[in-house]
């Protein structure tokens, strides 16, 4: 039993997802692919040119203040980085050369430091300090996640991402092709993938 | 304890949560009061002239088949009214002439007609022909829905909603303030409202 765990790092609600999912599905037996992609792309589809939650403000007020209760409910630190959202570009980019627990891990140290601490990830900075924390060289690291077969597999990514139907992060797809979108899905999600349907 | 709960009868996922939420608010204690409003005015102030499920297909997409995994789970039908969103105007003038269980009564059985049966709740007939099963004579109550004063009342709480800062339905509204958007949002604000907030 599998399922992926799609998430953008500049998405709000991918952040307590993330902290959240691996043990979510151990529980369950379902094993998790992560995979990062970039709603930029997908948001522009819809003529999106900015996040909704900037778009339209109500909605914006809303979420903060729904994610500031998630965040206190799960113990997790919540602080709004500046700009919102950030730049999520070299981050995925990063992500994507990463494997299995490494990848997870990588990507919860940047939730942490961007919603948990309100650091700017789209500094180079930001990423390259994360790295040594997994016993990697952050100037080969990042060569590779610059190099253009990676910069190509991140388009493939959001190019699958849109072709799975998916509207937003994070999202749950499951080997069926079922999609849930949303932190408040995981479970209904995960359910899913270890075969309880109902 | 008390909480309000704020649905449109356009909204699918306030089909789900107006069968739900009754039991679940007896379950915490918890008061409730039915709420009906349109979204239309918020809708409109965010530059929107129709439901997003259709300004944004993918969108829709993706809600009409999440509405019927949450359908299926709870054994609900679900068949998709023609047009769709249907204009909601009448029900809610009816529903906020009635009150307390009658209201909350109607107000689902609005709602199986809609969504349970793809019934056309904009049409009179449809309306007219769910009063005589609560006991109500159709033509008093229409009268009553379509009187100045009721009009007025239901704009007077369009724009309450709006004031709450309640930007979709359903929502569930706390004594202190806090807005709960979603049908998968109500136990956690059921929970917020009986006093447990962790």
């Amino acid at each position: 039993m599998a399922a992926e765990f799609w998430y953008e790092f500049a998405s709000t609600y991918s952040y307590p997802a993330a902290m959240r999912v691996a043990s979510l599905a151990e529980a369950r037996g379902v094993s998790l692919v992560w995979r990062p992609f970039l709603l930029g792309p997908i948001f522009a589809s819809q003529g999106w040119r900015d996040s909704p939650f900037n778009i339209y403000p109500a909605k914006g007020r809303y979420m903060w203040r729904d994610l500031q209760r998630i965040c206190d409910a799960l113990g997790l630190l919540l602080r709004r980085p500046e700009p919102f959202p950030q730049n999520s570009l070299l981050a995925a980019r990063v992500a994507l050369t990463l494997e299995g627990k490494e990848r997870a891990e990588f990507s919860r140290q940047v939730y942490a430091a961007e919603f948990g601490e309100g650091l700017p990830i789209a500094d180079r900075a930001t990423i390259a300090a994360l790295l040594p924390k997994l016993g990697l060289d952050p100037d080969a690291v990042l060569a590779r996640a610059e190099s253009e077969a990676n910069k190509a597999r991140l388009k493939a990514e959001c190019a699958r991402a849109a072709e799975l139907g998916i509207i937003g992060a994070p999202s749950l797809v499951t080997d069926d092709g079922e999609v849930f979108w949303g932190n408040d899905r995981l479970e209904q999600g995960l359910d899913w993938a270890a075969g309880k349907r109902a």
